[in-house]
């Protein structure tokens, strides 16, 4: 595999959830053809809520997207993980009332994993259930958040507790929207799109330690082809497992580390991204002390996450029993059992519950600071 | 058809959702079977959300139905319409994260309608979805909101705007506990009865006729006949139609009127299914006009109706517009269009949105105030 088996031309997948099932397009220009979110609208009302970071950069270009009959209205909301609460979708619930919108509305996504997060949470519940579209207009968000469907808010007491599943009618990629995107973000989403190829795609995973200076230097062929397959990766898993009862776990590679990094150093200081970074490293290391991986695939998975520009330590001033606290309180843990997702080997992730609590624990030790 | 047909044993009725079927046991006595609950358990935490009026009734005899080895917490929140709010419900929210409760966990709504809808809508979006069990204890809750998964809160600008349709564990319908109803609330659920008589059962509107005073005397035959014969239209309904694209609209016969009136009075001022009963009389009336029923099915409707001890005539302080510019408002009407379900005859509901504007004016004057 290589970078010229991609063309940085128009991508779409599918989605295969039977009468929920939804395409994503994927590509260069998108934000700027007049009829791309047409064939997703419900009816004519369409309410787009954004954030102030990408208002002043997308919004009307998103606006410009839709049909000359349609209903639209905007709501703009602050920007940032510390948003995502339910007051904020309270908000989007009061503008769509005060707008008189009915049961065949349509809101659209325009943001990150935030926005899509609280548009889809939104939109679930409003009526009972309205149409949504996401635009994703960062990585992580495009080869995370916004396939799945799942959506919420956080809690004071956790993240992401108050949600619901609900899919949108369609995810419209502009990879055009990277370009505005902060490198330390970029680096966040790679995270996610390494994740994949270690959890179920070995030769992704060969081809991404070849692309990565290409991606991290925004080469369009580069970005479509792994968010493609990112997307496409993700969407199997999600096709097999909607409401995550058994595969669909295994997306939470590097997460129950991740979590607990985030939670400790209070979400935001952390890029979600970077987190999971660590979180996987931290995954691989257990994986080989437990004789799945060998030093070379160890390796391999630190060039690949140090080259994507993420963290290969966790903060100095985190100790063991700041990391066991917080991964016993991960909403992965039925019945209060830890459960980790390691690697039996690079493209070949599983859910585990029986790691002997010393050899996490001298992991957590072990591994180093920074 | 006679009262004899029936017994007071316990009855079980399957609402047919494919994955999402569950049951409905019907009878007296149910709350006093220390094994009635544990079937429908997620796992061993439990919470039981209440209120102020049902709590010292029935928390006890509700707790005695739980396995002893369950985590139980207990949620008493305060009665009435005024409380089905989001803060109502994130509420319940904080108590759950409170009590570390996790993905399989199970709440119990043991109430009237408000309880079931605030904790249905809770279980619906705690972690994105949790076990949730009804323990309807009111006949309206009984016979109309504790099936078909509708669940939500009402928002200062519209009654259930807010919510999510979550299909319970299972319904467990104790008719002892009508025995605390005052009798103004047992004619508002009898006039849900009587609905499912008017829209779908002529049969079963026959034997109404017939068995109202039993009901109203609150004989255990008679209550359990018509919960089983109300709950079986209502689940072939809901069956036919889980999310309300097409049939499932008949359920709503009187209720743009009745929601009008409530409106206009106040929510709480008119019970609900007062102004559905009185909703009921002016569709009735209304498809009298437009030719489908005779004088004589009016006159039945409206004698079944008085009989229930519900109202036969509107506020008198509602003028035309009071009523026309509410009903603009409700949901049912998709892209601003006005749509009334009607009597083609006695049990054989439609939807109609062809109702000429002098043909409804006229109605709306016409009608009986009080």
């Amino acid at each position: 595999m290589t970078l010229s088996d991609s063309s940085s031309a128009q991508r779409r997948l599918q989605v295969a959830l039977g009468s929920r099932s939804y395409p994503i397009h994927i590509g260069p220009g998108l934000l700027g053809d007049p009829e791309w979110l047409s064939p997703y609208l419900a009816g004519r009302q369409v309410m787009i809520v954004t954030n102030e970071t990408v208002a002043p950069l997308y919004l009307e270009r998103c606006r410009g997207g839709l049909p000359a009959d349609a209903e639209v209205r905007e709501l703009v909301l602050p920007d940032g993980e510390a948003t995502k609460t339910l007051a904020s979708v309270s908000r989007i619930w009061d503008a769509l009332l005060e707008a008189g919108f009915n049961r065949r509305c349509t809101l659209v996504a325009l943001g990150g994993g935030v926005i899509g997060d609280m548009v889809g949470f939104a939109a679930a519940c409003y009526q009972r259930g309205v149409a949504f579209i996401q635009v994703p207009t960062t990585l992580l968000s495009q080869v995370d958040s916004s396939v799945g469907g799942k959506t919420g808010v956080n809690h004071p007491l956790g993240k992401n507790m108050i949600g619901a599943f609900w899919q949108p009618r369609a995810v419209l990629i502009d990879t055009d929207t990277l370009a505005s995107l902060p490198s330390r973000e970029l680096s966040a989403g790679l995270a996610e799109v390494i994740k994949y190829g270690l959890i179920r795609d070995a030769d992704f995973l060969a081809w991404l330690e070849e692309a990565m200076p290409a991606l991290r230097d925004l080469d369009a062929a580069a970005l479509t082809r792994a968010i493609e397959r990112s997307c496409a990766l993700k969407a199997e898993i999600v096709a097999e497992d909607e409401t995550e009862q058994g595969v669909r776990a295994l997306l939470n590679l590097g997460h129950t580390f991740g979590h607990a990094i985030e939670a400790h150093q209070g979400y935001g200081k952390w890029l979600h991204g970077e987190a999971v970074g660590a979180g996987m490293l931290m995954a691989a290391e257990l994986s080989h002390r437990l004789g799945w991986l060998d030093e070379a695939e160890v390796a391999r998975t630190r060039a690949l996450i140090e080259a994507a520009g993420l963290p290969l330590a966790v903060p100095a001033e985190m100790g063991e029993e700041d990391f066991l606290a917080r991964m016993r309180l991960d909403k992965k843990n039925l019945d209060h059992r830890l459960r980790l997702i390691l690697l039996r080997a690079l493209g070949d992730a599983c859910v585990h519950d029986q790691t002997p609590d010393d050899q996490l624990s001298a992991l957590l030790r072990d591994f180093p600071r920074r």
